[in-house]
């Protein structure tokens, strides 16, 4: 493992060693004359000897030293980690090749990775075929947003429009959910994890050009209650799979980076008309007045969670007009609401956006050949959702920049390594 | 489910109804009257009455319909499946968004879904730590091949050479192994599974321009052996749960595809040296003449593992010359050979590639400064391999060309959907 402490005494030489399993280091108990020259902080160490019960209060555990071997030194004076420093995030970010070797982007990194197979497993024990959706794409799901094309590096600028390595201009996916429609023709159940890219050129806090969404599509389903009901059961067993499995790596970010959330016990949810009202009602002035047909601001998320509670709050049934063309006419009037939903979490906004969708062929006929052709054979009424899984780390952490919840953040002037 | 078949009887209508959980289909046992002129193969229904015991061989249960709704019908004629037809791969991989809806294709994302989980629970229940390497990336893992190129899509050809969305040039990732290297300073055992690209112009059974890898790297290891052992595990047990989890699905290809693979028992293991000794003295004339120093052709690839007994075979310790930078340094010689290993299998050729990696400061002194920093800085002896998801696919199943082992396979000329 890789010494986090070296504490010298007279008698006894201790070390602390981590090698990336837990945020707990063990104890190495050693005759000071093993301690050598390289023996730093930081330098890559194997130690051969007796795993002994500890005497001490803090570890269960203590390893009685016979040999110690400084596989990899460390220059303590050029390595920016310093021992026994609390850095900010702010700081270790700078380091996108060293900052895993901190306590704190190496318990993310553990959460993460805890995450992503308590969902793998939540969608596998639900009966969920897993599909890899296409990054590489020729069209735009959301016809919005900011889009990232493709090239071959070789090719010149002359031949660049007309000779596509494709045949066709070919983008980064922006999201899987039209490819897992043509899935949701063939299973029940399907799901995709994977990276969605996006062009827009921002430094905030809550947006990356490359992120992970957990996409889910269900097929046979008639009621916007199913949908929002996966979600709900997505988000506990998810955390509390998380909080049992890496309880440390959780209090550590509730110690240094932000309070705790509660856990997921309640959920909210209120009607987009009646969340209007509610605005319209709201002792509160607000930057952008609440309007039924308006699209439902930060500010506005923000004061409707806390009204609720502060639990994850369901928005369904938005107006027709905001949403895009592939959302399921409510038939509460000529146009009026999709069963739209929006999940909106305390101290994040938006975590997942889902909609049952239109599988009646007359009420889409003048859109895209392909996508007719699945409601054409065979259609079945079915829904979905796409969570977006760094907002959901955010949210589990109390992580305040999305920077510090992936591996390598990539954004607007920022690609590195 | 979806109509697979419809029998019209004078007493009785026998339907087969799949919902894609598996390749079996559920026999529904109805009475003529509930026949309409929309319940035909393809269409979408929703069947209710008494799942009950079958009095027939074939299956064990069937369901004794009281309602038969059709939520979806679909027009016989202009669907290009049809009722008991054995389509060719080559024909349904014309309709990227119908070819799910085959007995082929849904048992093989089957199958694939299988195989990923099985893949995440191998590693997970070995203690690694999942990370997602980035699908952005400023550098060329290989230095070779061709590469995506990424712009964003409304920069004008005027700004493009000096405003890069990412201050950089910016690239598709070919391989995850650089990003993991970085983890390994900080976990002893990590793995990616995420997609890799490769601008190649090539048509091939054997190519796609975006396809899946495996990729581990485990510290503290100084031998191949580590590494080799943990390739030949992770494809057994990918194999037996996949074998055990979809029999029937595994069963039809074998049986309509390609004749089954010996499942994996046995592996072989030979240096280099050895092998171009063996195909120096084989009787068979190559077109390329076996000569140290030279790469290894498909032609000599093949012959080896047939005569290693066509069981999959580990090449280790190749020529320095012909291994990327970061390989390690047997000592055996001058530059000599590098800890190099390829795993070569039956049908398919090279499925998995992997080394120790140099981890010695003056051995790669010249190189890159960040990949020096993992080097200076508490540096351990590491190794790793990538296996390629498709080929192994292809390997399991017996399936020639690469684009039938992916949902939506993209290639030089083609991006549908």
């Amino acid at each position: 493992g890789w010494v986090r402490s070296v504490r010298s005494q007279k008698e006894v030489l201790f070390l602390h060693i981590n090698d990336g399993s837990s945020l707990e280091s063990l104890q190495v108990v050693a005759d000071p004359s093993l301690e050598t020259r390289d023996l730093t902080f930081g330098s890559a160490v194997e130690v051969q000897g007796k795993l002994v019960k500890s005497p001490h209060r803090m570890q269960n555990m203590e390893l009685k030293a016979e040999t110690i071997r400084v596989v990899g030194p460390c220059d303590v004076w050029s390595f920016p980690l310093k021992m026994k420093e609390r850095h900010p995030l702010e700081y270790i970010r700078q380091f996108p090749h060293l900052r895993c070797r901190s306590n704190t982007l190496s318990s993310l990194l553990r959460v993460r990775s805890e995450a992503t197979a308590a969902i793998h497993s939540f969608f596998k024990e639900n009966g969920y075929v897993h599909i890899h959706t296409p990054i590489i794409t020729s069209n735009d799901c959301e016809g919005a947003g900011e889009l990232f094309k493709i090239e071959t590096s070789n090719e010149s600028r002359e031949s660049r429009e007309k000779d596509h390595f494709f045949d066709v201009p070919a983008f980064l996916t922006v999201s899987g959910q039209l490819h897992l429609e043509v899935m949701a023709g063939a299973f029940t159940h399907v799901f995709t994890f994977g990276p969605t890219f996006r062009a827009e050129n921002s430094q905030s806090r809550r947006h990356l050009a490359e992120f992970y969404m957990v996409e889910a599509e269900l097929s046979f389903t008639e009621s916007l209650q199913d949908i929002t009901q996966v979600m709900e059961d997505l988000l506990k067993t998810a955390t509390s799979t998380v909080l049992s499995k890496c309880p440390h790596d959780v209090e550590l970010f509730h110690k240094y980076v932000a309070p705790a959330q509660k856990v997921i016990n309640a959920t909210g949810k209120i009607s987009y008309s009646e969340a209007v009202e509610v605005l319209k009602q709201a002792a509160q002035t607000f930057t952008f007045k609440p309007e039924w047909g308006c699209d439902l601001q930060t500010e506005h998320e923000k004061y409707l969670v806390k009204h609720c509670g502060e639990v994850p709050l369901f928005v369904i049934n938005y107006p027709y007009d905001l949403k895009p063309f592939y959302m399921r006419d409510n038939e509460d009037g000529p146009q009026h609401t999709v069963a739209a939903v929006d999940l909106l979490v305390p101290g994040i906004g938006e975590l997942c956006g889902g909609s049952l969708r239109e599988e009646r062929l007359h009420f889409i006929e003048s859109r895209l050949q392909r996508y007719l052709d699945l409601r054409k054979f065979g259609s079945v009424p079915h829904g979905g959702f796409g969570m977006g899984f760094e907002r959901y780390l955010q949210y589990l952490l109390g992580v305040d920049n999305i920077k510090d919840v992936i591996p390598f953040p990539r954004f607007s002037h920022s690609c590195l390594l």
